[in-house]
């Protein structure tokens, strides 16, 4: 090694991206799917890679691959996901990529011969937040959406996701079995999304689910008009049956234990302050316990947005736009690694990650860190030195177990 | 004349500009100040006025005079604005520019001569849509804005409007005795934006006043965080708060005669689908016939606002950004323009004008054209041909009776 071992330490590596991508009018990162941050991002990711002797490739659906050893099959997969939320935090994704670098870098200088392929993988649009479909790239490379279904696809600037993967050389996106069959095992760190290691006094826990969880778009066209003119018996306004959305998804995830219901992102069009809106399209975010509660609470939803459309005179709409049922990740393979930690919690999640969609097809765990603040998807997420240090020694323990 | 009559007939001249500045997003025109629609209809409306032989000036505040005669004092104005809403109208301030050009030409071809300079002018952003400020141009001039809270206007995408002006070698806008006092009397044609002709069955009508209005800005301040993992329990979720805004406001609209009251636009942020918002910005729109009847419905949405918020754990604002009282036109003007035009309907109108900026200063009238949709700020938005002729006539009577 000619490089330091200080190098690829996850902290230093957190440190080097710290500045691309930030978001000056919401706070912290916007990442997304080869914008430039992105770009700038997997440029690094690379130049890392390579710096560690690891042969990087790209699949038809921008994943990145970085190879210890000839690429699969029955590989050792780890790695996350550099994108971001609109405004998100800076280890949402980014720690479990470093987290992976970091562990190869200090087997490598343990000597450690692998006796099976091992790859970091940084998996394309985890959070949808370009294209709308969280996890894309690990659901187009699983098979996951019709081409049909990505073929339709298109950002906020009506640019479709077909036409910017083919200017990024990327002409034929979709099934990938090939790279689907290299995954012998899938291993993603994450920096967890709520208070459970906070509340146990633990750095790092093992995942053992993800609740069930989609969107759904909600629109509602009405007749835009000026605010000034417009007398109240004469209106056709789509906010107030989006505004009774809003307070429906409330109401109806606080009757069920365990669940949420979230409307983050809500755009009248024309979106000006003396008229009234002709159309106003919410994305709604649902999670619980059972499938039974998603629907119910959606159904709510549905029902208040229709009786304030109907009271309004406007037209509405509840589309589902992707709906993942409960994963459990593979037992076995969860015990195995809680043994390896020794005394580690086993923790549940309500955030989906590419892990949970590669979990029909592989055998998936995951691995969470502690977040001192127990935010997420906003620049308050953090992640305690010693946390991350105990998830790169609990990444490096797991890939000596099993690779 | 070399040129044909035609050319200047008020239909034509829209047809002329009916390319500039679409909307295919929203549907309809986005024109906003000096963004590149508005600077090319600036840049027709100068090549039009020059060959009518105008001179043709830019004041301080970005207004543009076409001046037929030596520019004032005691000057007859005409005119109206060629900015629109997001997603507005063909006809909502361009009808009054093609209307006074069209009337300049047909007087000159009848070899009117005026007793007084004539001018035809352009007002900047009259809409307010990107700096946020309603009538900003007449307001500037008449020193209805100080230099500090000018200072402070930015546009969406964070641009300062004093610099704005600058790069547009506007250094030093603000109020403009000279301009003001160049106004001898100003007479607005405007589209109706409502259905008060249609109900008449007339094609023209002499405004009699502007219900006051204002614009007020409603802030939530939550904690950003992720939708999937944050229990309900645990949300301070600006969006609720904003709900109960768009509901407040309709109810409290509602409850009092004659009263308007609207939220267009709403930005949560960052507007992810999978984040709760850290914040929400709603802009709300107020008007009615007493200033009471304002006063009332904005602390009614306040309370609601408040409480919504003290129930989520947010903080709230709501700041007023422009009022305006009511404005009575000119009673004499009014009167002497509905004689002169005959059997004309005099109508109020609940939307603000630069006519009724300029009405604290000299006598201002307005005249309206029928809009066989009654609807304004929409791509709905239009005004008959009979009407728009009727619009020209009428403009012309007025200009012969006054000038």
């Amino acid at each position: 090694m000619t490089e330091p071992v200080t190098e690829f330490d996850a902290l230093g590596l957190l440190r080097e991206i710290e500045d691309i991508g930030r978001d000056p009018r919401r706070g912290g990162y916007s990442r997304h799917l080869l914008d430039d941050a992105d770009r700038d991002l997997r440029d690094w990711f690379i130049e890392r890679a390579v710096r560690l002797g690891l042969e990087v490739t790209i699949d038809r659906n921008a994943n990145l691959w970085a190879w210890w050893g000839t690429p699969g099959p029955d590989a050792f997969v780890t790695g996350s996901h550099l994108d971001s939320v609109p405004g998100g935090g800076a280890h949402d994704g980014p720690l479990g990529v470093v987290s992976a670098l970091a562990a190869v870098e200090r087997l490598q200088a343990q000597g450690f011969v692998p006796t099976r392929p091992i790859a970091v993988v940084v998996f394309a649009e985890e959070e949808g937040s370009r294209f709308g479909i969280a996890c894309l790239g690990s659901r187009l490379l699983s098979g996951a959406i019709t081409p049909s279904r990505f073929g339709e696809l298109t950002d906020a600037a009506g640019r479709r996701f077909v036409d910017v993967a083919r200017d990024a050389s990327l002409p034929d996106p979709g099934y990938d079995a090939e790279s689907l069959a290299r995954i012998g095992v899938y291993v993603e760190l994450h920096v967890e999304q709520g208070k459970g290691l906070i509340d146990l006094g633990a750095p790092v826990a093992v995942g053992s689910s993800i609740l069930e969880h989609g969107r759904w778009r909600i629109d509602v066209r009405g007749q835009g008009n000026h605010a000034g003119t417009t007398e109240i018996a004469d209106r056709r306004d789509p906010m107030l049956p989006a505004a009774a959305a809003v307070l429906a998804a409330r109401r109806a995830a606080g009757l069920r234990s365990g669940s949420r219901a979230t409307i983050g992102r809500l755009e009248p069009v024309p979106g000006g302050t003396n008229v009234i809106a002709s159309r106003v399209s919410a994305w709604m975010d649902v999670r619980a316990e059972t499938e039974k509660d998603t629907r119910d609470i959606v159904a709510e939803v549905q029902a208040a947005v229709a009786d304030a459309a109907a009271a309004e005179g406007c037209d509405a709409s509840v589309v589902e736009e992707s709906y993942s049922g409960e994963v459990r990740f593979d037992p076995q393979l969860r015990d195995r690694i809680a043994a390896t930690l020794g005394a580690v919690p086993v923790l549940p999640t309500g955030a989906g990650h590419d892990a949970g969609v590669l979990a029909a097809h592989v055998p998936t765990a995951m691995l969470f860190v502690r977040n001192p603040s127990g935010i997420s998807h906003a620049p308050e997420e953090g992640a305690d030195d010693a946390a991350v240090h105990a998830g790169v020694d609990a990444l490096v323990r797991t890939i000596e177990d099993l690779a």
